[in-house]
């Protein structure tokens, strides 16, 4: 056993009910919420940090390797844009070909806790991105890649990252690998982790401790807690905090382990192995030259899609004077329309149930992962050579105000993606709204989902935003 | 949902509850176990099967692809030998380059339960494969590829598929994907059942009705059950069925939730995901004549490695009376020297733990997959050339025999494999057996062996068969 980096995984129903507990506390005197506005403020004028886009022959370090055209990294580390061959059942039956990013390390995202007069604060950072639309969310404690550990950037040592290599006496409240986006990336997974330490641990002015409550209120806002924050969070454990007495369907679904369910786990496992099994995913690494063939075009400013509606690949340089590496250059994924992800939730038997799909996606792993009840980019619904709307699509959009539970925007990774922002939703479905749903549809409680989360690639990066989302609800 | 093929999984416990009444029952009526060996060689006498070593210019359908030297089907299905070039941190800096199976499909392999009398009997099949030593052996209900479900084999129905694909009223037991041999699959997974109906339902004479307690006592016979029914019936679940009074160490290790246990499982999930988070493992795919830099040889009649000490592809050309298609070629995979899987057991705190490691290998969708105590082929460790002893190797040949609970030969997939046998041994270590391990080992109990089963990819399948070996201990 790595007995230094694993022992004493808390228990989890007892780190439910702490975080329970968290979430109640909506607001705390170590970082008052109020203040995260000013104190984002004061950072991004603290730190310099200009993003410019640049032509790919400016980009430095990077090149297209000649035969494939792939574009790499000098070292060999960080992440290639190479291409995909993918035969799916919902694709043209010659499959397609297109971009995608190649990072085979996993990379750290963690989050450090501590009680603080007996309740869990989550410590989190300031940081900028390249991609961010607004420079500065908040971020996990630690985010590093294995070329971050192995010092291939050559930077600055990451704050905190010590304390999850050699955790010594911390506590392990998360730990499990979990994908990232399945449109853009391969396969890619991230260790995602929160240590809970005992002593106080000295900080710096980019550093805040907020309750799970008070980062449940930012949640209100657009783009202002980063992805891996979000996706982190969604790891915590839920079941067990509240007893079969819960009145509220909301806190019944996460915390109420007796709480009926619509499906067993056995069901619902069984269900998404029938998915995997049946469902045909054959991903093929092509030349990223090859990707010409289905509409992919390169100049030397971008790589794009004729049809104008998924994703440019472009280069951008990056001047920073507050991060580990001064200045540096690399490509990001651009979308070229948002997205929506919708969750769709309705009382049945009492308890909040989650209307999930089993998504498969050209990048995943394990064929599908449970996906939002739409995941999709509305503007290839509408328009010219629109496709048909995907199921329930409709439903969120015509749902009265009153029925939507949650409605903002956030975004994905500013690491590698420009300004990619998706709306995410959840709605509340009448009594009436039909709970027999197409043979990729199921209905969950979010207990059942946090259950799954303890296992890896089971929820996709979007829901697990919707599964925190969520918490907002009670 | 998908109703039909997903609805009314059977709860755990209570099949965990049934399973052990099953175990205890040593033999039955519907087929008494001492009449085994017999019908065996009743059914070999029925049918014909003939398997010829032929060269590869005499396999017919397959071919060697110009330019790749892949060998193919010319439907483009079944399955390919391709190249893989792996890193990994065991392997030289460089990686190294090998043949591997490339099968993107699922197959599906199941077994139909049924009470008999009030005991869960499982329909085994007597089933010739080419690779088998002995022709015939103890196999699931039904082993069907993609290509037999969607008829690419153009061959006669397979009995009893139906019951899996359109399951109406049978209860799920077992419905998980399982991964294969990583030596010498490319991240290949089978679909693993077991359905439970209530009715009689028509078998042909190849197929008896036998209990988990009549199986055992064959798992002490050499190759009579066959790789897949090992590794359906280690999915089968433990946890529950008997309460903390139970005695027996081995019992509680498999059966009562209650029992200590050395770590839990947030720690052992926290444990396996450090070791698929650090450790290395990036696999590409390569022309099959591009392993020739690793002193992979190709001669018309087999691709082999000059140590002598991996495995060899080889062609087949067989006939059969009794199987959905009369006669075909294909290659297989013949290992060249036997391996050794064997699980240290111990008792710690009055229930029986194994001693599992996290074993990173070339293969794995997922980095790591929990393997026995030792994975290893003994020839590699001992002679000229011979690479240090793997830990725990020397324990386990110098264990006495009063300490050896299990040792038996088994072969691995005859469908792939020529007489691919491995030596499977459990052996109880005594008391002052060192319980501080190498970080990539650790102690777990068989109940949370057991739970991990229920999600797919956690033990690899030579483990999977000690599992259901440790089921003998008892």
């Amino acid at each position: 056993m790595l007995t230094d980096t694993a022992a004493r995984a808390a228990d989890r129903v007892d780190t439910a009910r702490r975080l329970l507990v968290s979430a109640r506390t909506p607001d705390s005197a170590a970082m008052p919420v109020g203040q995260v506005p000013s104190w984002l403020a004061e950072r991004a004028r603290a730190g310099e940090f200009r993003v410019t886009r640049v032509p790919f022959a400016q980009l430095r370090g990077w090149y297209f390797e000649e035969g494939t055209g792939d574009l790499r990294h000098e070292s060999g580390r960080f992440f290639a844009v190479e291409g995909l061959h993918v035969h799916a059942d919902a694709l043209p039956a010659g499959g397609w070909r297109q971009p995608i990013i190649v990072q085979p390390e996993v990379g750290l995202l963690g989050i450090v806790a501590r009680e603080i007069d007996g309740v869990l604060h989550f410590l989190m950072q300031a940081k900028m991105e390249p991609g961010n639309i607004n420079t500065l969310q908040l971020s996990p404690t630690v985010q590093a890649t294995r070329s971050n550990f192995t010092g291939v950037h050559k930077g600055r040592p990451i704050p905190h990252l010590d304390l999850f290599l050699r955790r010594g006496r911390a506590r392990v409240l998360v730990d499990v690998l979990q994908s990232e986006q399945a449109d853009w990336f391969l396969a890619k997974r991230n260790r995602n982790m929160i240590i809970e330490v005992d002593e106080e641990i000295e900080t710096g002015p980019e550093f805040r401790w907020l309750t799970f409550g008070q980062l449940l209120r930012l949640l209100h806002l657009d783009n202002v807690l980063n992805m891996d924050t979000r996706s982190i969070l969604a790891c915590l454990p839920t079941a067990g905090a509240a007893d079969g007495t819960a009145a509220d369907p909301v806190l019944r679904s996460f915390h109420d382990p007796s709480a009926a369910s619509r499906h067993t786990m056995p069901e619902i496992l069984s269900w998404l192995t029938g998915i995997r099994a049946l469902r045909e995913l054959v991903q093929r690494r092509i030349p990223l030259a090859a990707v010409a063939e289905d509409g992919w075009r390169r100049t030397g400013e971008e790589i794009g899609h004729d049809s104008g509606r998924r994703f440019r690949v472009i280069g951008a340089d990056i001047r920073a004077s507050n991060r580990e590496v001064a200045s540096w250059s690399q490509p990001l994924i651009q979308p070229q329309v948002p997205g929506l992800m919708a969750l769709v939730v309705k009382r049945i038997g009492g308890t909040l149930h989650a209307l999930v799909q089993a998504r498969v996606d050209v990048g995943h792993l394990n064929v599908a992962e449970l996906a939002p009840t739409v995941h999709c980019r509305p503007a290839d619904h509408t328009g010219p050579g629109r496709q048909p709307f995907p199921p329930f699509l409709a439903d969120v959009l015509a749902a009265p105000a009153d029925r939507v539970r949650y409605d903002a925007v956030q975004s994905e990774e500013g690491g590698r993606f420009y300004h990619a922002e998706n709306r995410y939703v959840i709605v509340e479905a009448p009594e009436g709204f039909t709970e027999d749903v197409p043979d990729d549809y199921a209905w969950l409680t979010f207990a059942q989902l946090t259950e799954l989360l303890a296992y890896g690639n089971q929820l996709n990066v979007e829901l697990r935003t919707l599964v925190v989302c969520a918490h907002t609800l009670y």
